[in-house]
């Protein structure tokens, strides 16, 4: 075993050349081992085993700095710089996380999460590197996908790297053709680059013919000169990258480590920004996942001899997401001008199911979500009803659009927010807890939080008949059905909240995922003497401040509960209208790291129990 | 006067083609008797003028759609759009605003302000119409800037739209070469393509060339395939635009109408996305704003007949922005560390000093506040001290990345919003009115305002001497200078408000620009026998909770007053903090038009005698 003797990068690099691929395999055996167990993003980090070796060989990490975009793809990287012991903690709480990490380790520059920022934030750091020259030199690498090429900010930090030129190497790492679905004019430059049977090839073969005969050489330039325009026609590989101001090589097989070597160690001794085109296999090495690298690309465990899904043979729980795409489908068949818009995420968001039933209606823009609200707009505009489908997280890459674009221009767009509140084991920079606090500001918008499925349902179909730019937020993980073979529910009315149950000993306003564990708190606390009302509230904006007030009036302690950071919350917006002492319960002020979802809930209170333990504490500390 | 008889774009289309030229010098010379007037932004929009008459002649406005991106180039769009008799009130309260408004207009389909979006929202324009394929059809023109093109959401557009291969237009109107400082490596591109004298040729003629001569053809193909890698140095105009997918034609004189409108009608006759490159000239036609486009991009009012500026002439008085200009340059001095960085603002942050005195520390990265904020990460992850200066509408165009780049990273980032309040005339789109609510649920961040230039620049001091990710904000217009020559100031000190003035009757915490009016206020309620307690709050967040406790529990009457939108603003922030009743004082949830700014802040309540009616109208209330 090469792996157990590797505690860093410099031992990496006292290997020679052709021990290389073995370490990769032992990489990739010790990732599934682990993945297998945990889940985790998988078939990226499968993909980029041999390119991570061959980084860390070539450069001189960590002061060297390697910026890894969105970080899915690192595992290897993790593996390979002191992190293999623990990296069978991956995604646990209290283990290590399952993307880059500044307070890992010295070897992650940045938390990585989001995706299209690695340029940006490598040429800061090659800016400042040449700005402090007196301090030693390292070299910078952002390593990037093809999906990442799809999001304007990297384009922005392309555009200002190839204007300053400095020393940088991006290495752009694209799957296999056909793997990824093309949602872009980009993707679609990329697979022809990759289609073309060229292979590290370098510039200058062209200058050189020129120079050695003159004569020929001159006549093809005139020539080219005078039908410039028709060379449109003809494809010249990574043109697009050159005239962004870097030199582009490649296409290059990113699982040949004996190719990658010395092709690295030549590129990075190049000045000036750089690209190096890789073509790497996600899944590679793993059949299933080879197979199925969309299943594969976050996983949950699994059976490593079959790949089969551990787990959720049993009963699968209905989810939020699941309500949405039911949702959506029922929706589609009534009111044809519905139309839907995800941003790279049509299994995720749960509209793969309108993809296919409706394709002429469903827009996968990439991982563009800026563009995929003010194209929602101009849908809007023209008379459709654009559902656009976000992750609460990466709505936080659209807020100006939401305000600018979306609500300024009372566009009744509507916008279904993922995963608002804990997600679990994706950790710290995919909490979607800022979007009620970010959003309940926006004029004109409306604001709402089922508390199940039905309620899911209803409040899309409110949205769809209305005329406001409405954003309706659901959390990760299971809906209650608890409610759906019960009682017909009073309609949605803008603004109302519904009450459901009633007591005097203090009312609670609890919002979305919120309502069932104070309904069920309330229970537990009648079982001990003490009566509360609870509120289903609905809507975090507009809040009904008459009906609020009317509500309030009925018992001395007011309580709020949200999944979501306290400060400017939904508590918030309740003390706003009241104008009285609220206790608000939710998140606290703070990032929240990875674990499980239930666990998280707990240690912030968010439970039936926790819920009921609030409010005695409370009461009792004020009587 | 071909003018006065255009009550509509329908209009325009009756007139000759020859007439043309006139109706636009008719065009030319109302902009300019108005906007000598009123102020505005002349200087693009006097570019504009042939093209905009040409778009209008050959297209079926308003039925067709023209969407101006950033929109301050439009004026002769609403002059001859049945708005000339309005224009007189350009950017005047009540009157028509600067921008492009879905409420002025039918040819006006969104509200413009914000950059970049034009593409995005012209794309989903595009599909609509193609799904609602029964209704009538309807051509789309979007019309964007080279600044348009450094924003990541336009290339989002771009890419999203050569895929989709809807039939849209891109109008992509440059400057004459030189004229707009090169920001990134697409200006150089453009830069490039306009310095080949080339002017409107059509693609085909080397297709053509090949099918009629096939042996001399094939064998320049095989040459080029055989040397493609080589032909990265030839330069091909468009090809960046062609390999996005769409048809680029250009670059052709954007003032020569008889060329435009030929060109234009061939361009729309064509299928699938094209882009049309016309080159013009900033403040054509206008000597004092063609020698100097930059301070005429927006200008005040000034004197016709030598473009002098008019009423700065007396007393100029200190602004915000002056006073963080002479903070930066001081800060410069002393620590070589500080960088700056603009998203393509220099003059207008004032960082133009700053600039010019420290070339190699200052970084114009183009209209991409995303980029800004992730490149600040990356410099200050190297170890420097970056301040980016943004208007505080445009932050919202960051707002994912001073959560997921900047305060979850721990890099203590400095940025300093401008424009933070009222702006004033720009009106509606550039209100810098929810950047307290918007980011003081951020976790680790610092977000202070100060009342004066004095406490401005120990502010900067204070962040730039401190390890916390911070956030200063200011409003446009004169700071008070009444304290410069005053009391030496308590030092800053972490979520730590200074007490200006005791009294009994009331508290008032006051954040930044409010500070001063609350103070006036004070005294003016205390020659009223109405003692009061007036508190320099100087931090949004964190606050600190002990002494903001101990302020208020001196005063039976807690108040609080900022520029902001009061939905999850400052007070909400105070009301959190004491679990008391607050009556908060600022912005009602609702966006604010155009007018002057001293004017809205009266209107708002948000002066001194405005503040003082409050406190008293509240008290009597109460008692």
């Amino acid at each position: 075993m090469l792996l157990e003797h590797i505690t860093g990068a410099q031992d990496v690099r006292k290997l020679k050349p052709e021990q290389l691929s073995l370490l990769a395999q032992e990489v990739r055996l010790r990732m599934l081992e682990v993945v297998c167990r945990t889940g985790g993003h998988l078939a990226s980090s499968l993909g980029a085993v041999e390119l991570i070796v061959a980084l860390h060989y070539c450069l001189d990490t960590p002061r060297d700095k390697i910026i890894f975009d969105v970080g899915h793809q690192a595992y290897a990287h993790k593996i390979l710089t002191g992190r293999n012991k623990e990296f069978a903690t991956l995604r646990q709480a209290g283990g290590i996380s399952g993307f880059p990490s500044r307070d890992e380790s010295d070897y992650d520059t940045f938390y990585s999460g989001h995706s299209s920022t690695a340029v940006s934030q490598a040429l800061g750091l090659a800016c400042a590197r040449d700005y402090l020259a007196a301090q030693e030199s390292f070299r910078v690498v952002a390593v990037i996908g093809d999906g990442s090429l799809s999001g304007g900010i990297c384009f922005e930090g392309l555009n200002n790297a190839g204007h300053l030129k400095k020393d940088m190497l991006v290495v752009l790492n694209t799957n296999e053709l056909s793997i990824a679905p093309n949602v872009g004019a980009i993707s679609t430059y990329l697979n022809k680059l990759i289609s073309l049977p060229i292979y590290n090839r370098f510039r200058g073969a062209f200058d050189n013919f020129l120079e050695s005969r003159v004569p020929r050489g001159r006549r093809l330039k005139a020539m080219a000169t005078k039908f410039e325009e028709g060379l449109k026609g003809l494809f010249i590989p990574g043109m697009l990258f050159e005239e962004l101001g870097f030199r582009y090589f490649g296409p290059l097989d990113g699982h040949n480590i004996e190719k990658l070597i010395p092709t690295l160690k030549n590129i990075l001794s190049i000045k000036g920004p750089k690209l190096l085109h890789v073509i790497t296999k996600k899944g590679k090495g793993y059949a299933p996942a080879e197979n199925n690298p969309v299943r594969f690309h976050g996983v949950g465990p699994f059976e490593l001899s079959t790949g089969r899904a551990l787990g959720d043979g049993a009963s699968p729980e209905k989810t939020f997401t699941r309500a949405f795409s039911d949702t959506m489908l029922k929706l589609a068949g009534t009111d044809d001008k519905l139309v839907a818009i995800t941003a790279a995420m049509p299994e995720g968001t749960g509209l793969d199911g309108f993809r296919d039933a409706h394709p002429k209606r469903f827009f996968d823009v990439g991982i563009a979500e800026e563009h995929a609200l003010c194209f929602a707009a101009g849908l809007c505009a023209a008379g459709l009803r654009p559902v656009v489908a976000l992750y609460s997280t990466f709505m936080q890459r659209a807020f100006d659009q939401i305000v600018e674009d979306i609500a300024l221009q009372h566009l009744p767009v509507i916008i279904a927010l993922d995963r608002a509140g804990i997600v679990g084991e994706d950790g710290v920079t995919h909490q979607g807890i800022f979007d009620i606090a970010g959003l309940r500001m926006v004029p004109n918008l409306v604001l709402m939080a089922p508390m199940d499925g039905v309620e899911l349902e209803m409040m899309f179909g409110f949205a769809a008949a209305g005329n406001a730019a409405t954003v309706i937020r659901y959390p990760k993980g299971v809906c209650s059905t608890a409610g759906e073979s019960g009682q017909p529910r009073p309609p949605i009315a803008l603004g109302k909240p519904q009450i459901l149950r009633e007591g005097k000993a203090y009312v609670i306003f609890a919002l979305g995922s919120m309502v069932y564990p104070a309904w069920e708190a309330a229970e537990l606390l009648a079982a001990e003497g003490l009566s509360g009302t609870v509120v289903n509230s609905r809507f975090a904006k507009p809040l009904d401040r008459g009906l609020i007030k009317q509500i309030a009036a009925r018992a001395p302690h007011i309580f709020t509960i949200e999944e979501g950071i306290l400060e400017g919350g939904f508590g918030s917006a309740v003390m706003e209208t009241l104008g009285l002492p609220v206790v608000r319960m939710g998140l606290p002020g703070e990032f929240i790291a990875h674990g499980k979802r239930s666990a998280l809930l707990e240690k912030y209170g968010l439970t039936a129990a926790g819920i009921a333990r609030g409010i005695k504490e409370s009461i009792r500390r004020h009587d």
